[in-house]
Order: structure tokens, then C-alpha cells, then sequence
């Protein structure tokens, strides 16, 4: 048995490894300054108040041992309940049948793809895009096309074409997107929710860094909009997804799906298909604290990433040469960087890695289509004001001598 | 938005709510002894080990902050290092690199099936085999074809059909089966081998039961055997899943994937466009305690759970009429029973939960084409023996009431 290629399903074609895992190895060299990352600090994690959780958890031997047991699909009842109690809250009546309780909002887009996608149906996502979510989708071998956003205006006839018929659902991160830092105006929701209503498509609200605002004003979710124009959660063409990664920890791998409980409860089938359920202990762990720690870890992480992104902001300001554009996200990690159009950002990394100390990631590998070659993503999560401004200042000397030849 | 199943991918109509699950209700009715499920017994979790394990790891400053962060897809080096090393210790050579962790054992056949089934294409399976699997790999729309077993031998060229062309791997549980109980035996295991030689197709060896065998000798591991044949685990052809579900906990959903690292390497590209990657702080615990907590469970479960088994083959004997029949499992949790041909266990299972406050698994939910309807599985795993005596001599009556009828 030599050849398993010969035995793969067709779709193992798309399967291949990502420029950004080769890249996160350079996390690993302490020479190397990485804006390419896009975790969360982790001198930053509540890590008293976890171990607390877990004593507590499995101090109780009645709690212990159902921590330590099967569950069920859709979620421990008492993190379902936190989730819906606390967007209900937030202005959006939400009971526990309309969450589903996923690992992390990486398996909420792979379960979403698993259950709408068929092989050959047209996916809408932004160009640029968050790449994770192509690759849950590009197991179920969409094609994709472009969603309508503040740079591209198409109709909703437009998308009714003969290749693959109507799309199957529109994919968005309204909220200081990965890898672009963008947040959609409250025009913008409202417009993106005219096209899914005129086309009669599900949109899909990926919402990881929800709690990471650091300028601005709130813009209400895309399901709260939804839900609104639609008369109630059940009703609305929206499935939001969110996760505890960014608000409090990632490494207990707990999301969530939240939408109208018709949908929800085929995605459960869908999540009970692929791995039972997500982990009981970690689970009843995150509901014990979510109600304090999602709270007092934003007041905490605010200011840390909010200095962070200034420096990296004011550092560009400062050493970029003309010709040179980026965003400014009001919060998340990422700023989106664009050069010169002849400059390939590619094959600058080599360079930049080798003679600038400096990791990012090209902004190729956010085309699901394949796009502009000339852009790149910069994370501030993790890297201290001073190191940015050497980092960004060396990256900068980098581009000044690229521009030069 | 009211019509959701017309969004829907057309997988969608495979994922429909299994009766076991249901069934699995019927647990929380106090008055029903319940012989369905399939689940460990939570009063013999070794929980007092796994506190001190959760707390040891976030007790330290540094394992914490690895420990509540992001990893890698294919999962914890320390976990990887203990099931190649654990593996290697049981004669099979291997290297973490053929090892891929994941969310249980469910979420390993999950990811078996999306990098080898294609829509139409051709699974074995056994008939009856576990249904779980059969949830996992209906996701990508396969066809199902009997595997050869002790009660099938059809050659090889006889799947060589013109329907979906050869099948694409065959699946097997050759320990202490999930419903049947059976363990294949040296010579069965070999002439599957011989089987998939013949055909050039993969195995998967689904082995969550390996550490509960009761009776009996063990018998070498599939992807032992095919290693030796090959001349190593990179040229064997056998994907052997497992898991800590009933080692030591189920709660923490950590299983794994052994094989070749070339098919390893691609799982780990399908796992991690799934999920990201398992839960780094449960897999850094499990691989804290498996070395400890492997062996001395299994020493403190299998006297109790012999004992049960042993209790419901006595009552078995001693009540159930003539022409009902059962198998004599070394391990596990099942026993399957075949009844008198003319009764239909699915009919026959209300009157059994109203008149005779048993709950079991109709057979039929075991046959991935449809099957046999005069066959069920009981689960001795949770109940105490009295209680066994009691039940399954309630449940014979009914029997001999519906044999009388």
C-alpha cells in the first residue's frame, strides 16, 4: 500500500497546507519579529480563575462525574442557556433550542458547509476573506463568488446564474475582519440583509473578536438586525457564529451557532455526526465563568491591544513610504496593508524574513479566488508597542529598497 | 425566511435522528431500566486523579499558558509522544508522526470519511455494524456493500462492481463489536487482511473497547497484523482509531488516529479546515495521566463490568425462551440477542418500555442498508446485577407474551 492519493476522495485535491502554518513555524524563531500570528496573548489569560473552575468543576463529585461523561450534541444546558440569556440581553430574545454549542467557530463553519454546501453550489465570501472559513467550505467543494460589500455593488440578479443556480449563503466577519481589520457600518448590514432578503439566502455572521473594541461605537449584529426585520430569531435568514478564543481562552476549543431553531436543530445532527459533542468538563467550565470573565477579560485585554494597535498604527505613519495604505480597525488584531501595485507580497516575505527580521502574511492567501498579489496582513496581537515600532520600521526599510529597484 | 430545507445540501436528507437517540431519553425516566445506552459507568471515573491533573498543569505558570492557547492540528507533542510510544510498547513500531489526535474516536471516522468518500462511491461495512459510523460517513453520501466476515465470504472481484467502481475502504470493529459484541479471531483478521490485499483498499480499525476485554486471550490489533505483513506502519494500510472515551473518560473527547504518516498527514489538513486543532488543556491532561490511568482503570473496571456481563448471560439462560439466542462477548459493553424471526423488535419496543420497563436498541438500527428487525442489542454497562436479573427476566416475559400472541 504505497499510493493512498489513488484512494482519496476528489475533494482531498483541495485539501493542501496553508502559507499561513508554514508560516506560524517562524513563531518559533525567537529572531524573527511575527506580525503573522493571529492568537491572543497569553500573559494576558485568566489563568487563576480557569484552574479555579476546574476544582470547583470536578470538586463536586455529582458535577465531576457528569463533567467526565457523554453529553449531549447540542450543548450543556448550562452554557446553552448562558449563550441565549446573554443575547437576549444584548436585544435579540434568544432561548437555549436556538444554540448549538460547536468547538470553537472553526467546526460552526465546517458544520454550516457540511449541511448547505453540495459539491459545484456558489458560496458568497469578500475578497479578501477569513481564510479558515474557505478551508471548513472547501471540503464540500463549493465554487465561490463574491459578496456584495463596500467595494463591490453587484445585484442580486447578478448571482442568479446558470452555473451552480442561486448561492447557497453569504459569509461575513462584520466586526474587525480577519484579515482586513474592517467593521461594516450599520448601512452596510442593512444592505448586505437587502441582498440576502432579495435573493432569499442564508448569511453567515462570524463573529470571533466581538469583544475586542477599542475605538468606536458598537454596530448591532447582523442577527439582531436580522431578527428585527423578521419579526423574531426563528424567522431570520442569519446564523451567527461566535466563540470564547478571543474572550476569554482558546484552548478549550468552545464556539457556538446561534439562529433559528429549525436550523439549529439540523446543524446539531450534523455536529452529533461528526464528533458527538464538544467536551463536557470544558464546557460546564466556561459557563461557571462566562458571565464574570467575559466582562473583566475585556476591561483587562482592551488596553493592552488598544496601545498595541496605536504603535503599530503610528509606526507605519511614521516609516512607510509613500504609496503605502492600510486600514484602522476600531478593534481585533489585524491591520491589512496595501503596497504598490508591482510589488508581490509573496515573494517579499522570503526577503523580509531573511533580511528584515519581520513575519507577516501575504494577502494572497485570503483570495478564495485567487486575488491581489500586492497586499499583506499585520497582527499586533501578540508583540510589544517597542518591538512594533523596530518591526515595523525594519519592514518599512524593506518595502523603501523593493520600491527602489 | 421560513423554508430552510430548501437551503439545505442534499446530504442533508441523510441526517435524520436516530432512534438510539431517542431511546436515550429514556434514561432520564427513573421507572425504565434501560439496557440502550452504551455508556460508561460514571461511578467508577477516576476522578479524584483527573482534578489533580487539571490542577497540576494550570498550577503551573508556563504549561498553563500552553495549555489554554491555540496548538497544533494534529495535536499535543507530549500526547502524540505517548500513543506512538504506547503503540511501539505492543509491538507496532510507530512514530508521532503517524498519529493525528482527535475530538473522540467519532470525530477520527468523521475525518476518514470526508478525505475518502466521494458522493456514490462504495463503503463495507458490516451488517450489522456500528451505527455511529455509519452517522459519520453518511455526511459524504457513500453506498454501502457488505465487508466480508465470519458470516459473508464473497470475493474480492465480486465488488469490483460497475456501480461507484471499487470500495474505497473497509470498516471494521473487530473488538467486543458495537452491537454484536463479537471479536474477530486471528484467522477472521487475517483473511480480512488477505481481503484487502486482494482489492488494494484501506481498513479502518475502530478499537474503543481494547482495554475492557473481560475473557479470553487478546488477539493482535489489526494494524499490528498489517504492519508485519507490510513491513511497517508507513506501508500498511490500516487506519486504526481509538480512544479515551472508555479507557479512562469520555468527557474530554480525546481519540486518535494511527497510520501511515502519509495518510496521517493529510488527516491532519482535513482536522485542522474541521476544528483547528482538540483541546490542548485535555489533551495535555490525558497525556499527564495515560500512562498511570490506562492500566489502573482498567484493573478497577473490568471485575465490575464482568460481573455485570456475567449477570445478564446467567439471566439470559435462565429466562428467555427457546429459539431466542445471544452472544457471549469477552469485552465491551453489548450483547446482541436474536429473537424469533416473525418479531419486530422496533414494534415490540414500546410494550417492552410500558409493560416491562426495559429499554433496548431495535437491531435494525445497526444495518446500514436496512436489515434484520428481529434482533436487539442490550448494554449490562451501568446497571448493577440485581437490576439486570430483574430486567432482562422482565423483559423475557414479554417475549413469551409475544411468542404466545
Amino acid at each position: 500500500m504505497t499510493n493512498w492519493q489513488s484512494h482519496y476522495a476528489r475533494r482531498a485535491a483541495r485539501m493542501e497546507s496553508a502559507e499561513v502554518r508554514d508560516l506560524l513555524a517562524a513563531f518559533t524563531r525567537r529572531d524573527v519579529t511575527s506580525f503573522a500570528g493571529g492568537i491572543p496573548d497569553p500573559t494576558l489569560f485568566p489563568t487563576a480563575e480557569m484552574a479555579a473552575a476546574y476544582a470547583a468543576v470536578l470538586g463536586d463529585p455529582k458535577r465531576a462525574s457528569v463533567a467526565l461523561q457523554y453529553s449531549i450534541p447540542e450543548g450543556h444546558p448550562s452554557l446553552r442557556a448562558w449563550l441565549a440569556a446573554d443575547m437576549t440581553r444584548r436585544g435579540t430574545p434568544c432561548a437555549p433550542e436556538n444554540v448549538l454549542i460547536t468547538n470553537g467557530s472553526q467546526q460552526a463553519l465546517d458544520t454550516i458547509g457540511k449541511l448547505f454546501i453540495s459539491e459545484g453550489e456558489t458560496v458568497l465570501v469578500g475578497a479578501p476573506t477569513f481564510l479558515g472559513a474557505v478551508q471548513a467550505f472547501n471540503a464540500y467543494e463549493p465554487r465561490y463568488d463574491e459578496l456584495p460589500g463596500p467595494e463591490s455593488n453587484r445585484t442580486p440578479d447578478s448571482f442568479r446564474g446558470p452555473n451552480g443556480g442561486k448561492p447557497k449563503f453569504g459569509y461575513v466577519m462584520p466586526e474587525f475582519e480577519n484579515p482586513t481589520g474592517r467593521t461594516l457600518t450599520l448601512a452596510e448590514r442593512n444592505r448586505l440583509l437587502d441582498f440576502a432578503d432579495a435573493l432569499d439566502i442564508p448569511l453567515v455572521e462570524d463573529s470571533p473578536y466581538e469583544t475586542l473594541r477599542y475605538s468606536g461605537e458598537a454596530v448591532p449584529l447582523l442577527i439582531t438586525l436580522a431578527a428585527e426585520r423578521a419579526g423574531g430569531i426563528d424567522a431570520c435568514r442569519v446564523l451567527h457564529c461566535g466563540t470564547f478564543s478571543k474572550s476569554i481562552v482558546p484552548g478549550l476549543r468552545v464556539g457556538w451557532i446561534i439562529g433559528p431553531r429549525e436550523a439549529i436543530h439540523k446543524l446539531i445532527l450534523a455536529k452529533q455526526a461528526a464528533d458527538i459533542q464538544t467536551s463536557t468538563i470544558n464546557q460546564m467550565v466556561l459557563a461557571d465563568v462566562a458571565e464574570t470573565l467575559v466582562a473583566s477579560q475585556a476591561e483587562k485585554v482592551r488596553p493592552v491591544y488598544r496601545a498595541r494597535r496605536d504603535a503599530m498604527l503610528a509606526a507605519l505613519a511614521a516609516h512607510m513610504p509613500a504609496g503605502v495604505t492600510w486600514t484602522e480597525p476600531e478593534g481585533g488584531f489585524f491591520i491589512w496593508v496595501t503596497l504598490p501595485e508591482h510589488i508581490d507580497t509573496t515573494a517579499l516575505l522570503a526577503r523580509s524574513m531573511a533580511e528584515a527580521s519581520v513575519a507577516y502574511v501575504p494577502g494572497s492567501a485570503f483570495f478564495a479566488g485567487g486575488g491581489s498579489r500586492h497586499k499583506l496582513r499585520l497582527s499586533f496581537s501578540v508583540t510589544d508597542e517597542a518591538t512594533i515600532a523596530d518591526g515595523i520600521g525594519r519592514l518599512a526599510g524593506l518595502v523603501r529598497s523593493a520600491l527602489a529597484e
